[in-house]
């Protein structure tokens, strides 16, 4: 991996050569302005090589566009005075989530590999007039000697229409489905297959969010996946949330366009893990499923209008297990869907599959689970108990309610650095294309820039006196000019708001005072958690000072903050390899206390004292120095 | 009622005034020749009133048609010299059936009211976001409230898409529908109804016979039927026995068509149930079914070719719970199907249901149970042991292979008498019309009264030098002109012929072998059996000691003999009304030893033995005294 160093900062960073040298300069936290992105249009970041070789884009006027440049072998920069960085910026390193965030161990192998449905092999003896017992009374017979407590399964009523043709077809041989009961000690025949197929025995894992649908195929001989596929939700087209979702059910049959939708998506989804894998959809033993709750209310079918309003009533939060034909899924009959239960209206499949995946239910330490998204859901606990709530947070973080925000999809800003001297940004887009809007990470990094360096008061509210025109009054009130529009792919400016920000800090303003709520609620502080543990892939590109910087986030040691990536799809992989785990699900949501903030007038003070950068509270983030 | 009395022979009998003479004469063992079967055609039943009132037909040679009179008040009678009965007829009284089969008691009282489905009433507190548990959670706790053991049920999916309606609808005020299992202590929350509907409460319970097919709609509140309807199995059209089925079910899709054929019979009989008693569908909480053993797997669409051919391997003799409308019916979603289950290829449901209906599980005696049929069955056992087989006794007893038998409907011969010294035929038909062939206890009648008139010899073969014209040579050897053509209603004669004969000796043969072999290998014989139960509708027109006579039932004190119309249906009907029954058929099924009679080396010697009238072995039939 070539070197670089950047001069005169004299900084030096390790980085793939596929990299260009703006995106080393992010993080090696060395700013150079840029407002196109990365997409060379803008010729703002003009850099010198001074030793070393490089490959890209001269400019007319001498240098290299750092964006458009990639090293050749280890090189030594120097940027150019204007956009030189001071050492008040160096003293925190920008975009350096690989240090901070520490990725949670989630290798299968830590779960016990006993699947909820297993696959035995069987030989009959041959039927006699002596011994005329019918093919299920035989077959019992065997399973019993495989496994003992199986001897008596209930048995499924398809199972007997292709019985006889099972068992007879390999000289009787044949292999035995046996699901077993996840609250009960009992034991359901499934399906029996000719001969030997034990060695085809794979499930799906779902995670079935608001915007994003995730599918897994998994092994159950390894408990490996295979292979990942996703996509949006269909939904969408139907409404942006899960409450406009919930107002198109109410009307006619729109809970049933919503379920298919959904189902729809299921089959494209298994599909595509079938062919991309090579492997057949006959060899699905089981699907395990998470969601928020309302997503596992339209996928079941079932009626949303009191989950909608007060007191916010789900239909139910614990499901039985349920044959994905009856669903409309285009999978074997023999099929079941094991969902993963819901703790209230607001903690869904999703958080508990998340706590589970991630193992609080394992650990004695204090952790507090984080997912940020629409709704902000929060779990605080460990081994012997656990608290949850959710705040409604909002889709700011996501991108929603901002005029230029967007979803983290190509050409959207995701990381910014605001020079606290000039004010210049310096900008990184997804796929290095002109920008098209902010999406959440960016948003966050623009919050924390902007505040970091000066540009911001603790309120939110733009400083009116700087020396740039960047800040200037716009439609909504004061805005930043994070690209001026012929640098764009929109042909306008795109700007932040002062609207915009308000928006965000009642999103963030929200979680944390749902954390502290939580806290306070079991008589702790901040100081007392040990791990911080946060959900979805919004983790991966959030910078995790930054997210401290503007409150969202405890000030606490940074050793102690996790990311988990997509919890969801964890835990429901983890369900589908492990009957325990799947076991610990149902124990986890019954356990959960659940705590209604829309109700509790401390977190309605802890939400106002939080509507300041980062707190009103000053002595709450102790490392973010204001000067 | 009137007093009839006959004279010369001087024998008295109470008859019902809607009866005529001509069956009063048959209850009292007194011969009137009679050829039409009572259609008022044949004018050879000629009576003189001598006391007493009656209204009817009178000849014009004088005196009344005893087939078309009817007594007003006591009435003495006497029978012209030309149908005068001998006193060796009066010896052994006809048709009487009344005094020696005991009708088993099976009042449906003695089972425990304990149906599988249970409703209860139950009152939910409204939600609150203090109290915000699901609407299923909710439901659950005060299940538990009610029935402490179900407070975890099992779930059908169904349920949750009614559910926040049903439980808001009447205040929240519910009633839930729980089933518990038949074989562990788990219950399933089937049904959730809006209000106080424990009232409607209903359950059918069906016997589906090669032949007929019979249903009782039950109310679970007290246990009693409240309507009953029967109809032909409308898979006669595709094979009249059970194994013409079966070679139709093995071509294409036949299997399917026989399955939809019973399915849309039981969904108009279930609709005539309903229609009939004014009760609505939506109020059936179970049905509950027996059958044989390819009458359930034609029901479940299950595969009969295996159970078709040696060694006669059924696909499952014990069936597991089955949502109705899985199989098409046309009921309620929350509707289970019960099925009784069978022992082996032929000895089915149908067979556990009536051990178990006429309670041979609860009592001490040694029982022998018998269902003549196509195929007769046959249980031998008390409360402790049960043995069974079964021997295809063909379906001479149902009047198939006989020249002129028929099913037991208007015209068919049910009773004969011939006289001992003239050999002239005293008959009587089903309803008093023109006969068109003999059923089942015609033909046994037939045979009884040949044989003892002294027409037959013990090998069945005809004396060919007796002084009548009603036994000649025919088509398929000697016979008996039972009715010339022109008082017939098919314009033939009706003849009973030694073909017929021979069929019907290796029938009762197979089933009196079967007894012998039965009660032989448990170290047992005739005189240790403390009851006999006959099974079906056979035994209420059966003459106990015609029935005898012929060998085919064991020559043993007639108080032992019982009949007890269908008790596929009884038992079914138990099983409807009483968990502890519906358990009982299943350790019954367990519990019963299953011999081959048809491998048995043993059985065939008594066959062989029992190809006489009544048997080799005159010494079981000591009262059976051919003169």
């Amino acid at each position: 991996m070539p070197n670089i160093t950047f001069l005169p900062a004299n900084v030096s960073i390790e980085i793939d050569p596929d990299e260009n040298l703006l995106r080393a300069a992010m993080k090696a936290g060395v700013h150079i302005n840029s407002s196109c992105g990365g997409a060379g249009v803008c010729n703002k970041c003009r850099i010198f090589v001074e030793q070393g070789e490089v490959k890209g884009e001269t400019l007319p006027e001498g240098g290299w566009k750092a964006c458009q440049t990639f090293p050749v072998s280890d090189v030594v920069v120097r940027v150019p005075v204007e956009s030189e960085v001071d050492r008040k910026v160096l003293r925190r390193p920008m975009a350096q989530k690989a240090a901070s965030w520490i990725k949670v161990h989630t290798k299968s192998t830590s779960w016990e590999l006993h699947p909820v449905v297993q696959k035995y092999l069987v030989h009959l003896p041959k039927p006699s007039l002596q011994d005329s017992a019918s093919d299920l009374e035989r077959l019992k017979r065997e399973i019993g000697q495989k496994r003992p407590q199986a001897i008596s399964p209930e048995v499924d009523s398809h199972v007997l229409s292709t019985l006889p043709e099972s068992v007879r077809k390999r000289d009787w041989d044949a292999t035995v489905s046996l699901m077993e009961g996840t609250e009960r000690d009992i034991h359901r025949l499934i399906r029996v297959e000719p001969g030997d197929s034990t060695s085809q025995h794979l499930a799906v894992a779902v995670d079935v969010g608001t915007t994003t649908v995730s599918a897994q195929l998994i092994d159950l001989k390894t408990g490996e996946a295979i292979e990942e596929v996703s996509d949006y939700n269909p939904q969408i087209s139907y409404g942006e949330d899960v409450i406009s979702r919930m107002e198109f059910a109410k009307k006619g049959d729109g809970f049933k366009t919503l379920q298919e939708k959904i189902i729809e998506c299921l089959n494209r989804l298994i599909g595509e893990l079938c062919s991309k894998s090579g492997r057949k959809k006959e060899a699905l033993s089981l699907i395990s499923l998470a969601g928020n709750t309302v997503m596992m209310h339209f996928l079941l079918g079932l009626d949303t209008r009191f989950l909608r309003s007060n007191p916010y009533t789900p239909v139910a939060t614990q499901f039985p297990p349920v044959r994905a034909i009856d669903l409309g899924m285009d999978v074997p009959e023999h099929v079941y869907m094991f969902l993963v239960p819901c703790v209230a209206s607001y903690v869904g499949a999703d958080i508990v599959a998340g706590v589970v995946g991630v193992g609080i239910n394992h650990h004695p330490e204090l952790t507090l689970f984080i997912d940020i998204g629409t709704n902000g859901e929060i779990v605080l606990g460990n081994q012997d108990w656990m608290a949850c709530a959710a705040c409604s947070a909002g889709p700011a973080f996501e991108g929603g309610g901002m005029r230029h925000g967007m979803r983290a999809t190509t050409g959207a800003i995701e990381v910014v650095h605001i020079h606290p001297v000039t004010f210049e940004p310096m900008i990184l887009t997804i796929g290095g294309k002109k920008a098209k809007g902010i999406c959440g990470s960016g948003i966050i990094s623009l919050l924390a820039g902007l505040f970091m360096a000066g540009v911001l008061d603790q309120r939110g509210k733009f400083y009116k006196d700087l020396d740039t025109e960047r800040v200037r009054p716009g439609r909504d009130g004061w805005e930043y000019v994070v690209i001026g529009a012929k640098s764009t792919a929109i042909a306008q400016d795109i700007v932040f708001t002062e609207a915009d920000i308000e928006n965000l800090i009642r999103a963030k303003g929200a979680m944390f005072a749902g954390y502290f709520t939580l806290l306070e609620s079991v008589g702790m502080g901040f100081e007392d958690l040990e791990r911080v543990i946060l959900a979805g892939n919004f983790g991966s590109y959030l910078d995790l000072d930054q997210a401290i910087t503007i409150g969202l986030l405890p000030d606490i040691p940074r050793d102690r903050f996790f990311f988990a990536g997509n919890t969801s799809l964890l835990g429901a992989r983890a369900s589908a390899i492990s009957l325990p785990v799947t076991r610990e699900l149902h124990k986890v949501a019954k356990m959960m206390t659940h705590f209604d903030l829309s109700s509790n007038p401390r977190f309605m003070d802890h939400y106002v004292s939080s509507l300041f950068l980062p707190h009103t509270d000053q002595n709450l983030f102790p490392s973010v120095r204001l000067e």
